[in-house]
């Protein structure tokens, strides 16, 4: 039986073939949003044993587990890392056609050379061999393996940048930078929480907190920081944008409500997250970063599991909410005073994708090629057939060629071949089209839209300043 | 010219070929959800002609002829048989690429063994072919005739049971099982007719109503009845999901004021209907059912019509209400004390596809394989286009091989080729798949995922108590 | 290199193939639906270099231009002919997967006779060869040239209808009529420039205007006197149907707020506008016109480029309104009373396509085959994959083989190819269907189709007078 990775995986036609091995396999990778954590890069950190590696903190596979009938011990509890790792070995078989069953078999390939079906038949040959191999994959070598020119962390403007000074000192060529993600300012529901997490803030950035002033002055001033460390990319998560008209006097009142504990409204909020989403808007435009949001999830769904876990456990799924107007009020809001900051709009509802494919086009003004792009297929929609959706859409109502492409959003330091799949996707989609007559038969064209793609436009576009090796 | 329909109907790989004729074709059918007549089928129904066979009670055909320019008399009115059949086939040229078009041919080949394309210039041939051949086609023949296991018809709780128990004493091999329906219960926007369904409902549970709390006695007390002869879904009807707070005092004042005559508000009726839905769901969980939602259709659009002809007869379509924060709100509620049955989650809105296959992820917890399931193509989306999508978001997203799949919804005795068309277009998805690589080429494992699909799981997950001949 | 536009191209079968030469290429246009300059085909235009011609108002092409990082003076400014045509040159090959990468050369290959990839190595050849036979193509000689039987343009009420009695007394044998589009009589927003439009259609229409009888009684003057010239239909540029219960009472008291300066809340304007909407649709179907909608478009995101530039300049983008229950509330009040038009329902959101493909069926009445219309791709959509996906919703859920087919809703003479692109993307999915055995390998049955889709149902449909030549 052929096996189910091979050299020319996922690519149908000759001309995808040449394309991927010829222009995309090679490229480095910039991994321009990702939720790893940077303790564990300082570290080089060593696994234990591959159900720690394979199974740990992915909820992914703990959803699919679940699905499967098996028992939350086995998932999060306090089974074995054997059992666990069995449970999941068990559970591959049923994930056909689930992008697990690709990613499982993508991982034991490219990490262990291991090319083997993953069913309980082969349990203990692969437990032994990926175990025995683990010496060779500390997370720095795992960056370097991959050519990982860039990581770009996930940070609360709250958190200390200590971690990431030790790892810039270390002389690893994977340049790792924060990404500034104030979801907490806006996060003003619980106000003892929001206190807490003021007093954090006030702590690393050196300002006192009393007043909403204080807070914007704190909030820029870490905003700064991560620009002197070399961040240059914001991110937020929201299930749909902030787009309320609203004042600076209107956003301090809510600021002052909430500080001293009194009541606000719905309209209230909204008024004040608008006006922060502004507010970090601008700071994004006048130090050239780009902002990014992630739109469009319906978060702890299930109350039960979130008091017993906590969140981002796999209890997450896609919201439907309508998107548009309030998204095009916010984008506007900044371009309106020439405040515009480059822009990654990502879209967890593939139903949106035409949405959202053509709002970026409302905002392109010519200043920077793809100044504002739609995001890589994310989180739900980075597989198959979603990322083919995803770059269909940016290619039919934008410019496919500007694409600033793939980044793993992952939480695991195994989810690297996420950057090959996608590349074999979109190798597939362009060789598809060029057999079919859609694209010209110009390969060095098409191939140096993969190149582009796959590395060099985001090499152009964030910025990020890369070791030579890669620059 | 080669039929149109042969053995290998819309199967375009070998692997597709492989896995029909050896896994999928002759694999017993429970049909866990449908509208048949449970009277027709205790009476053992013969047709008196083709045309009351095809087209009686079909408002899909009735809609492809509307569409035609065919007049209503002609569909509903008091047109002869034979003029409705020769309005139909000179139609059914005008249906390509609509399923009535696939449909109608396998109707005939399948029921009449007639391979004969549907026009005009046939008319004769078919119709005398066909009514000849009406004899050997009494309804209890039909059920023996396609292996159907099971067959839940949907069924009012203020419906007696009594044809049930007939068909059961039949000792037909095909078993027959209502469905609990209760939309009635939450229909109280019409006072009066709420009324009269109470006095029904009251005099087949034997529970006097005069209250919330009798109301709740007898449903549930129906509950019971319908668990004792067999029954074990539930299935709800509902343009969106009832997901608002309440208590029981709450919907026991909205009952009142209902009872009462008194007037209620949009957000009285939500938190009546959200509680029954509520207690709906305990009930299912207790006695292990299976509770199935119906979610997304936008109903007698044409008041029209709705006038001269009544509801389900062609003027039903697709709505677009925000389907996921009620819905995960109501499931939820369930989850959090631990009484969220097993759920069958239909959507009629392909674009929620992704909505309801990431929703189900959220509540799987680990009890039951597949406890949450995402439904097959309904109505309007049991087509080749949109099973494909279905089936693609559940495997993106969910686990496929988990799948209880197909039924037939159907109010028709000629409907069941339609788990032939699945079957053709699951092994057609699964084949490509397989010459594409992305599929393992281990035809014993993809042609289990088969069997398991269009039989075995249905059978495992539901629990109905089948005949031998198919447990 | 096989050069990108050759007789197949596009054309993936062999039945694609033989669609195409033998049934789909040679049919005549009517393009029903488009936003030509009447004043242009009166004065026979001459385009002054290609730039003008190819880039002149083609908002399509500025907002590529704009995402590839061109300057504003490079797409509206004071930029020279030529350095605005060099631009274009340089950013098509940015353009791949784009439709403009296709149209453009289609432009080049249908109007120049010219096959040559547009790169800036060719630029001199493509400026000089375009502009050398600039003066064959005069307006008139275009429309003979691309065989269009009908061009209905679109024309508000208060315009004149001078220069299409002009048109009409060249006797050129296209025929061109204006489509009746009141969306001005529905924007009470700004009550002057309301006024100000009311003074227009004062005197275009002779009918003093003073109350709300009065402007209906203007309006249906025009929709008069637009019949008199040969107009059969109307059309709505709408984000979502105004679809409110009203009264005649209730609109005029809006009316007269809005004539008196006074204030009037959104539930006021929509029950004006509804009832406008319904008087619309009753004029329609006495005449026995057509409607036409046109939903979901989200317009003018910019206020800055609105400011800078007027609307239509590229600034709009996909709406994600629900769209359902206005529109079919709209529709039934119109049916109710045996009002409702022969109507075409253009949806911009891909996401809403399943909704209005089952909206249509709920009104198909059986008077007229096809009477309500799912409108083809239409802005954003009229491009290989939504074109699509319009006509595979319309397949399963309609009836395809009535489709009025395509229309290029352009503002340059340059867009006809888009019907040779629709009609390629036609043949392309029937004669895909066609060899994978799903439509009858019936040719003339095929053919027929799309004979009728190209040309034929449009012909009928619409009823527009046509020159012999046509008809």
């Amino acid at each position: 039986m052929k096996p189910l990775i091979h050299d020319d995986f996922m690519l149908q036609s000759d001309a995808a073939k040449e394309l991927y091995h010829g222009h995309a396999k090679d490229q480095p990778i910039i991994d321009y949003h990702c939720h790893l954590p940077p303790q564990q890069i300082a570290d080089d950190y060593q696994f234990s044993d591959i159900a720690e590696m394979w199974l740990g903190g992915d909820h992914y596979k703990w959803r699919a587990l679940r699905s499967n009938g098996v028992s939350e011990r086995l998932c999060t509890g306090d089974a074995s890392p054997r059992e666990k790792f069995d449970a999941w070995v068990a559970t591959v078989p049923y994930t056909l056609r689930n992008p697990l069953y690709h990613w499982s078999h993508l991982e034991l390939a490219r990490y262990f050379d291991l090319d083997c079906t993953i069913e309980p038949a082969n349990a203990d040959r692969i437990w032994e061999h990926c175990n025995q191999r683990l010496p060779e994959l500390g997370v720095q070598k795992i960056l370097e393996k991959f050519q990982i020119a860039a990581v770009c962390t996930t940070d609360d403007p709250a958190d200390p940048l200590d971690i990431h000074e030790k790892i810039k000192a270390s002389g690893i060529k994977t340049k790792v930078y924060p990404t500034f993600r104030p979801d907490k300012a806006l996060a003003i529901d619980d106000a003892a929480a929001f206190r807490a997490w003021c007093e954090k803030l006030e702590s690393v950035s050196g300002v006192s907190i009393h007043s909403f002033e204080d807070l914007l002055a704190a909030l820029e001033k870490r905003h700064e920081d991560f620009h002197a460390i070399g961040g240059r990319l914001s991110d937020h998560g929201l299930q749909s944008a902030w787009g309320s008209p609203t004042t600076f006097e209107e956003a301090k009142q809510v600021f002052d409500a909430v500080w001293n504990g009194k009541e606000f409204t719905p309209e209230d909020k909204a008024k004040y997250c608008s006006y922060l989403m502004l507010e970090f808007g601008r700071w994004d435009a006048k130090r050239n970063w780009t902002k990014q949001m992630h739109l469009g999830a319906l978060r702890n769904n299930s109350s039960r599991m979130l008091r017993n876990l906590g969140p981002d456990t796999g209890f997450d799924s896609i919201a439907d909410d309508n998107q548009a107007s309030a998204l095009s009020a916010y984008l506007d809001a900044l371009d309106s005073t020439n405040e515009l900051p480059k822009t990654v709009l990502y879209n967890l509802n593939p139903a949106d994708n035409y949405v959202f494919a053509t709002m970026i086009g409302n905002f392109q003004d010519g200043s920077v090629a793809g100044k504002m792009q739609f995001g890589s297929g994310w989180w739900f929609l980075d597989q198959d057939e979603a990322m083919r959706w995803q770059m269909n859409a940016l290619s039919q109502l934008g410019l496919l060629r500007r694409f600033v492409g793939m980044l793993t959003d992952s939480r695991s330091f195994l989810s690297f071949p996420r950057h090959e799949y996608f590349r074999r996707v979109l190798c597939d989609l362009l060789g598809s089209d060029i057999e079919r007559g859609l694209l010209p038969a110009d390969m060095p064209l098409n191939g140096a839209m993969v190149e582009e793609i796959c590395f060099k436009n985001a090499r152009e576009f964030f910025g990020l300043e890369l070791d030579p090796k890669y620059s």
